[in-house]
């Protein structure tokens, strides 16, 4: 367990409304908590953003229906068990969780979402959740958002948490947040959960306008193995209980929210990528000086999803050949003859050649963090990326059945 | 080593007027034949496919303007260095071995062909190179193909040789063909390097023809680890010795001629994936009833280089939800309740759900081959994808300078 070693220290702020609660409901195994609930005293504006997957689990294609009225006040999540490809019987069993938790809480259905993360095309053991569900709703309080972020854990090693305090006239707006991660990251948020909570008083298309500047920065912007989930899921739901005025569009006070809410999902990516199964490094991506910013982030991507780049990286290996190659195979504008590349500030390639560093640029490799830098010299646009090298550990956990 | 266990024990044939050679030139390590030559007789009719990779190596670069002129005589080629992103002097070498080798053999200097296969970014030890190009033409005669075939592998763990005899006019046509692959294999011919020589007299346009065909149904359609390489390369080179009365397009001798070289490229397409790096299994994967054929590539092509696939091959693990997700990713028109998936026959997925066979199935993947068929039920086309699976090794061997 590398739990305590890595897990941040920071004191987690706790919005004004919210209550939150983790059972045990032995979805996949016993001997940990696996059900939870978010839930806010008022009802909350919300917003979200879901897989681009065309497979999309129940919940999800539920959540999608229901988030079009733009009022939230409960999210039921459970892990071990993904519910997706579970046919018109996994739909239903998502409709019930919501319905249970709706009767539980007194309100109603349509204000409960509901978030499964685990093994694909195996039905939910709703036997064992339905008795679980009053508890969930009585326990609200007892528990912390820490133990949610606990609870909805799967291969992951720590739990994720981030939040943070502004001021807006005069008000304390508190956000804060949780998340998933491990397996099958990469762009467009494969397989993540992640919920944010908000006592700012917001209007909703400008909640629907930071969170997706958010997430386009941050966790569309991070890969572990290039696979993409059915599952992925962010929601925010914001209660106005701080008393702020309204939060609207083009104003500063919007602009304070926007960024505080990057800021929150930039360090959740962090983690994130940090936890990638098996990972032992993290690896920042960045391509600049591209002719537009879609070659930038394209280029960025082709190296941070390359095999042999990330298995270069774990080995200590200063193997810029396999970054060009990337770079080549991505299709984006380069020219090589102009293309620069460094490794935590040394310069390795100078117009598409090696410098001869290669003995002192494999020592710099050796850290925790690396930065690679590719600087096309092309246009004026960037795209930063952040991914994790690829061990044999990544393949241990994946082939867990392996007999 | 494995080579006994997994070399092909069929006789191969060699074509009339073609002469092989290999040297030891301790290009990367001393130890083994790394430089080797390919000889007509006589001036060949010559096609060739090169890598799609905006980053091409030198020899590639010089390679493709001397095929304009449809004529060549002779391959150099060496392993342990690719003579990539090594700039103008880069090219100057790959000039320079054509030069030397075209005086050693008393030919044109535009009728040599140069190839370079191994790490990229370091400039060739010309000064090894320069002093073993006239022992390679002496030696001509005196090695096999099989012995070239050898003298090109990088991590290959066995040489792969492939030759077929067919009849055309009364006369017997031999082709005979050698590659290499291993590392950096993924559609578009990436690093691999694929030499046929054939006796067939045959018209330069049918020739072209024949080769795109044959390599888009076999090269372009295997992937190890979704890299492309610097320097892939397939050259055909034909002599016109066996004597037939000219192949011209559109007539049954082209076809014939066409079909024997689309099965040659197809079995060197087999054993490329079998000795991918690490490689446990051969996985072929084939998307049927897509809407059209792009879409069943490009499904096919999704679950080929998922990792989470190919990590669930090797652990035995028949995870068809990681199956659905990458089509479900992969951006192709379907349908999830018309989904269907068999593993080497056995259905274990029906209208898009799961069967409950996944114990069963799980033995069905023990073996050392692996057939996925993925059934869409939208369209009538289809397209058939090679793989193999991810293990530990695959990360051993390209994190190979780890300390």
């Amino acid at each position: 367990m590398n739990i305590m070693k890595t897990m941040r220290k920071d004191i987690i702020f706790q919005p004004k409304g919210f209550l939150f609660s983790a059972v045990e409901a032995a979805i996949k195994k016993p001997g940990r908590k696996d059900l939870a609930l978010i839930f806010s005293e008022i009802e909350s504006v919300i917003s979200g953003m879901f897989t681009t997957n065309n497979i999309k689990a129940a919940p999800v294609k539920l959540d999608m229906k229901r988030i079009k009225s733009g009022k939230g006040q409960a999210i039921i999540i459970n892990s071990g068990n993904a519910n997706a490809c579970t046919g018109r019987q996994g739909l239903m069993d998502a409709m019930e969780m919501a319905e249970m938790t709706a009767n539980a809480l007194g309100i109603k259905t349509g204000m409960v979402y509901v978030c499964s993360t685990g093994v694909i095309g195996t039905l939910l053991p709703m036997e064992r959740i339905r008795p679980k569900i009053k508890e969930l709703a009585d326990n609200l309080g007892k528990n912390s958002i820490n133990d949610v972020a606990t609870a909805i854990m799967t291969t992951d090693t720590f739990p994720k948490v981030v939040s943070k305090r502004i001021r807006i006239d005069s008000k304390t707006v508190t956000i804060s947040a949780i998340c998933k991660g491990a397996g099958m990251i990469c762009p467009n948020m494969a397989t993540m959960l992640c919920f944010i909570v908000t006592d700012a008083n917001i209007d909703k298309s400008a909640l629907d306008n930071a969170l997706k500047k958010a997430v386009q920065r941050s966790f569309n912007r991070i890969t572990i193995d290039g696979d993409m989930s059915t599952n992925d899921t962010v929601l925010i739901m914001a209660n106005g209980l701080a008393g702020n005025a309204l939060i609207e569009k083009n104003s500063k006070e919007f602009d304070r929210f926007a960024n505080a809410l990057s800021d929150i999902t930039y360090e959740l990516g962090r983690m994130i990528v940090k936890d990638g199964e098996g990972a032992t490094k993290l690896v920042e991506i960045e391509v600049k000086n591209a002719r537009n910013e879609e070659d930038a982030e394209k280029g960025a991507f082709a190296i941070a999803n390359s095999m042999l780049v990330k298995t270069a990286i774990y080995g200590n290996d200063a193997n810029w050949g396999r970054i060009m190659a990337a770079l080549g195979y991505s299709g984006i504008a380069i020219k090589e003859e102009k293309i620069d590349i460094f490794l935590n500030g040394l310069k390795i390639v100078n117009c598409g050649m090696g410098m001869g560093k290669d003995k002192q640029a494999n020592k710099r490799l050796k850290g925790k963090e690396l930065k690679i830098v590719v600087d096309l010299h092309l246009g004026r646009y960037a795209a930063k990326v952040l991914t994790c090298d690829l061990t044999e550990d990544y393949v241990k956990i994946n082939a867990e059945y392996r007999t």
